[in-house]
């Protein structure tokens, strides 16, 4: 680790044309752009239910690391307020719990999930039961304002690896759909664009759900960028002749050395660009960084339904893995919204960025 | 080039289950299975006319180069002898003039279809107008039977690799859907299960068109071997995890240099097969060398149409390959229907095998 590094932050206006999580306006419902829909229908849902949140999660109607946390809170607080109305004998501080351990159990690989749910649960710790609805209310907005401000960071510290006319190649969806801001991996395209410089993105379909061709090319499309779609296994070919420029992608979960949990396809497309010498950024939050584990290689990672690859003759089994790990050593920096990261080849131990107590 | 080696041939019998392309009884039409429509429905098609031999080709209703190469022969008997009948006045040479240059021309990357196509005309100009007809139908057995045969020695050459309960990963369909025998990549399984040694086959979808989960998944099935299908993107993981014991695929087209073409995806899956030392096996009859085409950089490869990766968003722009490129060196054997093939790593040029004029 050589530090943070990156250049002076500019602060500069992007508009967001998409908002994929966020309160309804009445604010006693979570609102989301419910994603398995995209590109056919642009259809918006508001939760209330504690088990139609945790199916909007588990079913990827609400999906990415940084969107699912600020589902997650929001969530919380709406079920919750919800609950609280309808069962007025329960124990509040019971109820709270019960929600909170099925919202995080939804998915178990994003770190965001638990980490969303624990914020909310600390917070409730800190106040008495006369204001632990407001407190709950206060604390989600406060993860929604912290994650769009956080994409606008990262958008800022990478918008200079964007040259004009850059073709950077991204996998799954790492943008607006994934945030409630303009994206993490996507957040310098975004900034870039902003800022004048056009850039042409090469979206990997992202088997077997197809958030890329589903997802990244939709909000690019609206967006004006320029975008191509390629299935994932043409995306080494496109790296061996010269016509990526670099590859961002994002970040479910960084371990303590580096290591980068990320949808199913991002450890082979690091292979790749490693091949060819482009480099390799992973955006991300810092709050994606999981000092607690050491390396990706324990990082458990979700096995999904069968169902997501067929039609299927009958009898054949499936390994439908939701993610992979790549090395820290495949990654040639993080771009994150307390700077750019590199220097973790020499395979130290990630430590603290510089300002991480601020 | 170390020359051949491999172990001393057993011939053994082997079930074929699948007749993927051949006559149709009465010997008039070019009868094929129509792998568009598998696993979920078994629809066998009798093709006469010349636009609907080129019409199943183009659309991969018979894909596999082996396969492509057979069905060629047959359909330019089939076409030839149609368009005899009924164009009376028409002289014959032109006709099969016309004929071949339709059918050679339905795809351009598979070095089978030119061959198969030019060993049918080379025959015509050997022989009298009298006995064209004949000459024509009897060179479209010898190919057919040839690949048969071709398969069958690719399996036993092969089948030494598969150790009782083997963990064989393979990409794309190159089985005994693609060709007129008992497959290439997947003969030495077969073989082997044969000999009495089961194998567990993992089998990359295959995106775009699936026929790692609709065709590979449906043979091995069908012959009762264990077969598990991934997304393509998940098979680095599998490497990784030392899941897989050796990778075998197929090749539509391989270099002077031992460069080799195949089905998209291939490239990458030979890069995470180096990276985690898991030999990497090409299965191809000899005639899928092309010692004209010096290196694989020169391999013209075919770009396939955007609406294969539908549903997409709108004005949203593709890169559909059919194939890429895998490089000698990350290839640690060729298994051929001439023996076992390595010691490319030198990079020297690829010679003619011992008994290559045999």
């Amino acid at each position: 680790m050589l530090g943070a590094s990156g250049p002076t932050r500019r602060y500069v206006c992007v508009v967001q044309f998409i908002q994929s999580v966020g309160w309804n306006p009445a604010g006693n419902a979570l609102r989301i752009l419910d994603q398995t829909l995209l590109p056919e229908s642009e259809l918006v849902l508001d939760l209330v239910q504690v088990r139609d949140v945790v199916e909007a999660i588990q079913s990827l109607r609400v999906r990415g690391a940084p969107a699912i946390g600020v589902a997650a809170a929001i969530g919380m607080v709406v079920a919750f307020d919800d609950a609280s109305l309808k069962q007025k004998t329960h124990n509040s501080r019971a109820l709270l719990q019960d929600i909170a351990d099925q919202i995080a159990g939804a998915r178990p690989t994003a770190v965001n999930l638990a980490w969303a749910v624990n914020r909310m649960l600390h917070v409730a710790d800190t106040v008495s039961d006369d204001v632990l609805a407001s407190a709950l209310r206060t604390e989600a907005q406060r993860i929604l304002h912290e994650d769009v401000v956080s994409c606008q960071r990262i958008g800022e510290y990478g918008e200079s690896l964007i040259a004009d006319g850059a073709r950077v190649m991204t996998h799954c969806n790492a943008g607006a759909l994934a945030t409630a801001g303009i994206g993490t991996a996507l957040a310098p395209v975004y900034v870039a664009q902003s800022l004048g410089r056009a850039s042409h993105v090469y979206a990997n379909e992202t088997r077997p759900l197809r958030q890329g061709a589903r997802l990244t090319a939709w909000e690019l499309s609206r967006a004006g960028i320029e975008v191509t779609v390629l299935p994932d296994g043409a995306a080494a070919s496109l790296l061996r002749d010269g016509a990526i420029d670099l590859v961002i992608v994002g970040a479910d979960r960084i371990a303590k050395n580096g290591d980068v949990a990320n949808k199913i396809g991002t450890y082979p497309l690091a292979l790749a660009a490693h091949a060819h010498g482009v480099p390799f950024y992973v955006a991300a939050p810092y709050s994606s960084f999981d000092f607690a584990t050491l390396t990706g290689t324990t990082i458990r990672i979700e096995q999904r339904a069968a169902s997501e690859l067929l039609p299927l003759p009958a009898g054949v089994n499936v390994y439908n893995p939701a993610f992979d790990v790549t090395p820290a050593e495949l990654i040639t920096a993080y771009i994150t919204d307390r700077g750019l990261f590199s220097g973790l080849f020499s395979g130290t131990v990630f430590p603290v960025a510089p300002d991480a107590e601020a």
